[in-house]
């Protein structure tokens, strides 16, 4: 997300006063009611979806993810790159390739 | 994101060779599923969480946000900014200040 | 649910002193976290499940919506059935039949 | 549930045809969806909630988890006796009184 929209979310908060209902746990189920309203897409069909609306939840689940970096002042490329750290030791190449177990059933 | 970082994601698909599991039905059932993990930090409390766990929850919905826009061959700032168009559009300002209540109930 | 099984989930909460986690937004969150849990069993594939884990992590959805039901101190049957009425008000046979459109799009 | 309410929801899915849709995979998505619209009763406070939305949301949990019951053809009593002999393991009383910490953390 570049410098333009992050400015823009956190005016849009900021314009409404809502960064008083924005407790991490709040924000943290707002990921998951608007990543539900992502999966109501495809929920009775795999293929047969409509893209607008999956942009539109996509999009909610970004901006809820980016409110909950702002509130906990994380930097996102530093979490994901410390949690791809994690995974690449997780899911050793030769044991994961084609292979879509868990972890600990690799 | 930066392109690094984006380019590490891409990179683990790939040599997993785990594109064939990341249909975006898949994404957005993991997107839940992870968001739920993030959820689960909260679970019995709203204040005493594991910064570390939650860091590490959220990596990983950003990781699948990120496959699904790829897969679908989405610009993240792009369709951010669409939606923030239809949220302020929505909520504005003079009736949503300080009011966490729905659009349909402002 | 028999009277039998509701008594051991009650029982299973006061031994342990559990109550006074279970607020309502605590049960709802925890409801969410089981269902993605149930999810997970589907997240790559929608045929090859363990069913052993479906089983389990379905009980514990309807254990912990057996705990909301107690905390409001609703009635299964009464909810539900004034659920039904809705839905099928919402979905009438005609227009539904063998129709996953939602009641707003038939 | 008893067995009249039971049969309701039976009948309400063969009258619309709606077997069809109703695959396990399916059907676990549609329990996420439907708690996370319980969820979203709570999203922005714990305590001023909807009660008519409650029963609603959580009626639509239940529901969705008896269509799932009878799709895999599980006995409700048996599948939560079955996990409730695991918690009760997993959650000695003396470890886990007053005590909201996950079981491997006990």
């Amino acid at each position: 997300m570049n410098e333009q929209t992050i400015q823009r979310i956190r005016q849009f908060t900021k314009d409404r006063d809502w960064d008083k209902f924005h407790s991490p746990a709040n924000l943290a189920k707002s990921i998951s009611i608007e990543a539900n309203e992502l999966l109501e897409c495809f929920q009775w069909s795999d293929t047969d979806y409509n893209l607008q609306h999956v942009k539109e939840e996509l999009a909610d689940v970004l901006v809820y993810c980016r409110d909950l970096l702002d509130k906990l002042g994380l930097v996102e490329d530093e979490i994901v790159n410390m949690k791809m750290d994690q995974n690449e030791a997780k899911y050793p190449v030769e044991k994961a390739r084609g292979n879509a177990a868990k972890y600990d059933q690799l």
